[in-house]
């Protein structure tokens, strides 16, 4: 699907823009990566400004990189056809801000960031992701009707999510300190990762605390788990039970190919049931490339459109 | 011990500033009140300005109220002796920034909102409260001995408390319209409550809200849980064990009375454990009482100290 040479003579950026930070890469018509650069968050949510701002310097630290952006003949952002896949934008009022944004590229094909992360996982737009990072959710994509399942948000959704993880371990923690259950090996651990030595430390560490905080303390809880504590087993049985739900939720929709994403994979990947871990295949490549397999996709379809609009006249 | 004299000449200002708003009462040598004020949220957690602002303001109003501050001999704010009970000021680092406050006031007696609910309800050093309300939290003060348990803030503590209801109401609904679990009676109520139509509208709703719009929600659970919903009645259940663990904690201190405080009790108090229901007192008087109870104890203590100093010349 993505061998054609309709764009032969462009240059593509790809975004891959999410909470904590931005992806940029830069690919010829040939699929091939010239350059990449990382900025800060450029996840809309939590702010226009900074999403903007983040992309348009991650598509500039991309072009240095390849060493396209020097001398009379540099590339400018305004020559990219650029795919943008951002964290948040399945909301309707985002999608809208930002397509509205008066970007510096020759076009902007922008997705959400599931959209892309399959596209890059499986090449294809017949497949499905379960992403267990900072967040959680699970998508399909089959004959380009898309399907999401979970993501709602910290904390009120992501559940088995690094910062579901990490929440649920500081709120046990802070029961056992109370006295309310038993301690178990997770205290010694947070408090030493936290630096503290109390409760009452520990509450003016964390106040308004955002997901991105909490999953840094995801992998205390499997390693507590590993170690025998049965309080942290717990926590990971009922988040890898929640991405089990997940996988049996996309399944019923015959994906093509499943794969797990996100950083927290090579923790829970292990632990979700068996029978659903067979079934995974690992990804093909990175968000950031669905980002660029989108973008030629839609101009694409702009050519074809185009190519039908002449005939018809 | 609040009926002495010492402080004849004195006019009190009492202030109890939560998370979402500030009541100011003052009163007079013989503990009568004889004006109050309302103004926003007066917990420095959430910002210094506001709460000095909110304090400065429910006062002024509270003035006004009691017809103190007209004519030429009209009650200024320096003329008052104030005692601050402030939501926040447990935590070290917001307790001294308050005290650092220039404030407009003859002399300021801060404590924390705990201690001045505990002195309000029980007219007494010698008591415990259990608090639902946007938070949760005990508190004994016994023989100037305090003791807290829980309450360290949301998401991440108060169980049982209206934000914690609230948020697993929002959880639940939003799992079982993933399909995820079977979907209860809350699902409509919540919807409706939000005017939402489905779970991207409920995210969209609730993105980056703080406790205070969960507490909100709080009823809700009680209600469907009422109308026989499992679900909700399993929320109210796991709430109400919490709470029942914080007022057995509490009753180990062996306080002379125990009351439950907060804008949950009507709903929350009949579903704890019925021996312990028995073992609770009406509060006396509200946190703002025992701001006013806190300044004229501290008065009364400097008073001697001096009279102490003189002596001792």
């Amino acid at each position: 699907m993505f061998t054609s040479s309709n764009n032969s003579k462009e240059l593509f950026l790809g975004i891959d823009g999410g909470g904590s930070k931005c992806k940029a890469i830069i690919m010829n018509e040939n699929n091939e990566i010239l350059g990449s650069g990382l900025s800060g968050p450029g996840n809309p949510l939590h702010g226009f400004e900074q999403a903007t701002n983040s992309i348009t310097e991650s598509a500039k630290l991309a072009l240095k990189d390849a060493g396209l952006d020097v001398g009379l003949n540099g590339i400018k952002l305004n020559e990219l056809n650029a795919g943008v896949g951002l964290a948040g934008v399945n909301l309707p009022v985002l999608f809208k801000q930002m397509q509205a944004w008066q970007h510096p590229f020759k076009q902007m094909f922008l997705a959400h960031d599931l959209l892309v992360a399959c596209l890059g996982a499986h090449h294809s737009y017949n497949g499905a992701v379960i992403i267990s990072g900072t967040g959680s959710c699970g998508f399909s994509c089959i004959d380009e009707q898309e399907f999401m399942v979970g993501g709602h948000g910290f904390p009120q959704g992501d559940k088995g999510s690094g910062a579901w993880f990490g929440l649920q371990a500081t709120k046990q923690v802070l029961l056992s300190l109370d006295g309310i259950v038993q301690p178990s090996l997770m205290n010694d651990i947070l408090l030493k990762k936290l630096g503290c030595i109390d409760a009452t430390a520990i509450v003016e560490k964390i106040v308004d605390k955002k997901a991105t905080f909490y999953a840094q303390l995801a992998n205390l809880v499997f390693d507590a788990a590993e170690l025998g504590d049965k309080v942290a087993l717990g926590i990971v049985e009922e988040g890898a039970e929640y991405i089990n739900s997940i996988a049996r939720i996309l399944l019923t929709k015959k994906p093509a190919r499943i794969s797990m994403l996100g950083g927290l994979t090579p923790r829970l990947k292990p632990r979700i049931d068996e029978a659903l871990q067979a079934q995974l295949s690992e990804p093909l490549s990175a968000a950031e490339v669905g980002s660029v397999l989108f973008a030629r996709q839609e101009l694409a379809k702009q050519q074809q459109s185009k190519v039908h609009e002449q005939l018809s006249h």
